[in-house]
């Protein structure tokens, strides 16, 4: 690699996170308007003014120009299914029989020679249009859908979290594997994917419903083996789940209390959705360190119910945002957001736009314990980058004539904003091809 | 005007309802799937399959080819406000200071030279390229305002509904009238505009928070007068503006009562939200032919509450769906309904494909009271169209490959669906320019 091929640096409105705006306010972000992010070899080596480190530059570095637009991390979704991208705006049901109804039809699929390989190239050139570069994935029972995945993601180079599904009752027959194969098949994927390149695993037990005791005995096993590895499931979503949960395993507690007994609940547990939590389970989560997923799309869609952030807050409680496709009806994180704000505000709660922004780069990064490695521009992180255009539609070039600071502008972006935002998103400081849209028809 | 210019045959898939999907079910809709709908002079003259319609076309008429598109009688947007488009997407607040900290402050913009008429362009070129071919509009309480928009309407020959607002308390001095201007100036418009062309006007009392009584009274008086044109205003928004209400106007019963005693409780008061009714409050709207302006994007933003689409069907009340610009967070009458799904599944309640498009075309023409003019393709209508590319995006496309049916395809339509989903709109009969995009910037 040549010189000016290893340093890039690209010019324009500079903005991340150094801390949570709402603990550190105005501290917690860094917004240059002049800015320049030097990437060298695929990480951060700078982000600063450009009067300041124009200069210090070699003559051939290659400078990208992205003025006026926005330069942030990349998005990060922290709970995403990939078998359901054909299930999405699926009509009519609430939890259990859409899971039914549609999921486990779709799932199905998965298992026919080329469906997964297909479903990871769209997947893959949706989020990367979206701006998101770092997922947490569920992929379907198959060990194949997570081989599949992580090839796909391997290729891009992109850092994604990914995981066979466990699932041993309670679905389809072609859906289910067993305790002991799901351990084995997880153990497998583990073993050459964990940790290869920027591939991650999740050990990914669906949800208490979906696993005997036996399968969550083994889920507990392979967390304690692989501490290192994430693990993700599903709590309190729908009532008719909780009831089914804790008519399923009647000698825990309440729901979180399953999942805590078998060891599947710790610091690096991502617990999609926990809309209808205790105060007991609030406690359980902000004692072992889970991390609560609030997935708003998927929420309002599936009539399941109004994430209570405030409380989450209050407990002490890690908070991750996701789209949670197909239950979630945008790929967009900036859509996510501006439901989540909307169900805030059902709640008399808010969520301002730093918080917002905050939310979908390094608080999604410090929830996953990835912090270390994306969400920010620090010296070091690993150079993944979305390029706004807070004014790409009409309505919102019309909006933005009226704004008068920062705050409001990325408000507008938040409330207003989708995939047509994006102008560029680079992974491992290399532009990822934007894929096209449909070719357009008379 | 020569044979081939009054007559145009758009051909495409066609689909338009005759009946209500809630009480006629599957009757209730028209589709052709090669239709074709033949307009004459601007008005429909036919509609139905391409087979049996061509051959008696003229030879020099002009047959437009949208295959494999969805051709729809044009959405009816029943409640938003042209000086809100500044406003969208403002930070916070609920109600009563949104109002004040953001409505009020770019309302009085309306007053300055030349700024309505460019609103007015905005405007009705969004509403356009979102398929939008008739609104109920708020103006600001300047009467050149409602004269602005008017003249923009009339240029394009869209059929709108419109009025100044009259507001003659609790509002900044330089937006307020008394109750005799709003009087002389509403009834100047009137004299001027209404049934002008394809205009109409609506007697526009905000609500009754800014009216005196004096003001409703004479609001009230010009409801009397022109019992032909409508009247909207807002009612039971949010709890705040409840209780206000209550205080300013103690006689009343209820706050419907406050509009009932003064007369602009009927069959052609358009009510916005109507959200924390009351048993006497849904009475008072069925005796009175009243219709409910459902605003569900609008409502999640602002966090106002869950409209009760259930309890107004049980009432016999008729409903109406609506943006509410700049409350409501997105022009696009697709975007509206899918919000409206999710505010009706956080009820248990649900709401299909079929029952959506219906609401934005022959449901609203219903509740406007216009159903003899726009919403359907019955012979004689005016030939508002929108053409829908149901696989615009990625995600659409990706997603229609599963779909089985059209209810389905609808289904992911409504779901997913904005105004990249239009790929052209007509106003009676001609084709509109569809604005375009921002310009790109790298």
């Amino acid at each position: 690699m040549t010189a000016s091929t290893a340093l890039r640096a690209l010019r324009g409105r500079l903005l991340w996170f150094v801390d949570d705006p709402e603990i550190a306010g105005e501290a917690a972000h860094r917004y240059v308007e002049d800015g320049l992010l030097v990437i060298r070899n695929g990480l951060v080596e700078a982000a600063g003014a450009a009067r300041d480190l124009l200069p210090a530059l070699p003559a051939d570095a290659e400078i990208v120009d992205h003025r006026p637009h926005l330069i942030m991390p990349g998005f990060i979704d922290a709970h995403i299914h990939i078998p359901q991208t054909q299930v999405i705006a699926s009509y009519g049901a609430q939890l259990l029989e859409w899971l039914n109804k549609y999921t486990f039809v779709e799932e199905q699929k998965l298992s026919r020679q080329g469906h997964a390989e297909k479903l990871s190239r769209f997947f893959l050139d949706e989020l990367v249009a979206n701006g998101t570069t770092t997922a947490a994935v569920y992929c379907s029972v198959h060990p194949q859908s997570a081989e599949a995945f992580f090839t796909e993601s391997q290729r891009r180079n992109t850092r994604m979290i990914a995981g066979k599904v466990m699932m041993d009752r309670n679905a389809p027959d072609a859906l289910t594997d067993t305790a002991e194969s799901g351990y084995r098949d997880s153990k497998a994927l583990i073993a050459r994917w964990h940790g290869n390149g920027r591939q991650l695993y999740a050990i990914t037990p669906r949800f208490a419903i979906t696993s005997t005791p036996e399968q969550l005995t083994a889920a507990g096993r392979l967390a304690g083996e692989h501490p290192d590895c994430h693990v993700q499931t599903h709590i309190d979503e729908n009532r008719a789940e909780i009831a089914l949960a804790r008519e399923l395993y009647p000698e825990a507690a309440d729901y979180a209390d399953i999942y805590r007994r078998y060891g599947v609940l710790g610091p690096k547990s991502l617990m999609g959705h926990c809309i209808h939590m205790t105060a007991n389970e609030w406690r359980a989560f902000a004692e072992t360190g889970a991390v609560a997923v609030f997935c708003p799309t998927s929420n309002l869609f599936l009539g399941s119910g109004l994430f209570d952030w405030g409380e989450a807050r209050a407990s002490g409680v890690r908070v991750a945002v996701a789209t949670d496709i197909g239950g979630g009806t945008s790929y967009s994180m900036l859509r996510t957001m501006a439901e989540a704000y909307k169900v805030l505000q059902l709640q008399g709660q808010t969520l301002g736009a730093f918080a917002a922004l905050h939310a979908i780069t390094r608080g999604n990064a410090v929830a996953l314990s990835l912090d270390h490695l994306i969400g920010t521009f620090e010296p070091g992180r690993e150079a993944d980058v979305v390029v706004l255009d807070t004014g790409a539609t009409r309505a919102m070039a019309h909006r933005l004539e009226t704004a008068r600071d920062l705050a409001e502008e990325l408000f507008v972006l938040v409330t207003l904003g989708d995939e047509r935002n994006v102008a560029a998103t680079y992974v491992m400081g290399k532009r990822a091809a934007q894929p096209s849209t449909p070719p357009l028809r008379a």
